[in-house]
């Protein structure tokens, strides 16, 4: 019996619809046992599936790099199943999707000849053409690991950061590490300062995030300055502006960050709002089969 | 169905002991969406459950640490239940325990309220007095978390590390974190210097192993003089012999460490066997209620 909360009516669990409540795994299931597999979220707005195409080479990528055995074409051909048995065909929504290196006895080296386990769900999700929170953020210390480019499922160190976050009543915590910032516990984090757009590069200590992309995509678009460089804890009281990314969060200002306050009352900055608009007017095309 | 290969007969999975093939968990439980639980191994020896008490306490110490709220005094009062359903009651055999939040609608800050999934089981499994393996190590760079004291089964980085030791031919990496050696995959890591025992101490960057705790005991015991100081990797080809440690490779000479070769024949040094002899002795006595 599953508790009550807002489950999915339907998953896709190794090629087959199941309802939520019969969507089980092994215990053997190496995603279960250590957190042996990589996920990703995407959205479907008014125009289809957002940036379908650039979620799936990232998962297809992340699988590469651990090793996972999984060509994705699979998710793909499957993606309007799902929709279709969820009853979302054409909804706005949101699809999660995880694979893992599958069911065989525990131990830590890899199995020979398992196939992957693939799962996902959609479930009814709207999204605001422009994210109307003005967000408060905490900064904790970043002690995930330092293969933050793989979109794992262990994700402890995310979550606990994430925890901090909401005990301490805010939206996100912004994690620092050797005393810069690096990302949020489920977001990317850009500033603004003089007019220039500056963020952590995508190394190995942060997730390349699809919307941070498409926020570099679109600054260069506007002909805003990008300066993908890492900003120290203490330069945040010098910076002008400063917003998330992320599938669910969009665009999202960031009103407060630790003991800096950006903007009192509802203001937002200009490059911000500018950046946000443009990401709104995305949702009028059809990004499903663009490449980032 | 399960594919082939050495399961357990039963497991004991949230208060209920079934077969391998039913022990199944809801996909929206966070050990698989999140990689949000902690795990124990443990064996039973001629002598009993060897040092249960001492891995018990360090699982509800470890569900402490991430706020999983659970008693384990359950998994404590059902281990005769699940041994005796498995057939394995006064058998050597290993125990495996996993303890994770709960399912609950995936959301990365903690539920409210869902039970914690609790799973074990029991397989035949017998270990040598002393283990024979003259152990090969590489060298790996430690790109793991900074929590590495907390034993969760977000374990991408260690299974990653573990396999590149397995596709090097070698039983084991030792991890080099900021140029010092950190621990083993899934062990610990000893060096011996002049006489004297060195390892890495019990700070966030290792697991405080049960049998790293017992050798540092065995020490004392035997007058063995201990300094849990950090080895740097340049400074191993200085040390005179290395042992791993680990619930199920006990104390295990290391004949090879990356570059190192510390005995090309079936040599092993002489702390290194006083102590295999020292620890092997401790089977002789019923250690299930010693707290380490």
């Amino acid at each position: 019996m599953l508790p009550k909360g807002n489950f999915p009516k339907k998953v896709y669990l190794n090629g087959k619809i199941v309802s939520a409540e019969d969507a089980k795994i092994s215990v053997f299931d190496r995603g279960f046992l250590f957190g042996d597999g990589i996920y990703e979220v995407m959205v479907q707005l008014e125009n289809g599936l957002f940036y379908k195409k650039a979620h799936l080479d990232r998962l297809q990528d992340n699988l590469n790099k651990i090793g996972i055995q999984y060509n994705i074409k699979e998710i793909d051909d499957n993606l309007e199943v799902l929709l279709k048995a969820s009853n979302l065909t054409d909804q706005s929504c949101l699809i999660y999707m995880q694979v893992t290196r599958g069911v065989a006895p525990r131990k830590h080296s890899y199995p020979k000849g398992v196939p992957a386990t693939v799962m996902m769900y959609a479930l009814p999700f709207s999204l605001p053409h422009i994210n109307p929170k003005n967000m408060k953020a905490i900064l904790e210390p970043d002690f995930r690991w330092h293969r933050c480019d793989i979109k794992s499922t262990s994700l402890l160190g995310n979550i606990m950061t994430n925890e901090a976050a909401m005990n301490a009543n805010t939206n996100e915590a912004a994690l620092v590490r050797d005393g810069v910032i690096s990302e949020g516990s489920h977001t990317n984090i850009f500033f603004v300062k003089d007019g220039t757009v500056l963020t952590h590069p995508a190394n190995e200590h942060i997730l390349n995030g699809i919307t941070r992309k498409i926020v570099l995509k679109l600054c260069s678009d506007l002909d805003i300055p990008v300066n993908e460089k890492p900003i120290a804890e203490n330069e945040i009281e010098h910076m002008d502006e400063a917003f998330f990314t992320g599938t669910t969060t969009q665009v999202a200002s960031i009103a407060q960050l630790g003991s800096r306050t950006f903007y009192k009352n509802d203001e937002i900055g200009k490059v911000t709002i500018k950046l946000q608009k443009a990401f709104a007017q995305l949702r009028e095309i059809n990004t499903a089969n663009i490449t980032l």
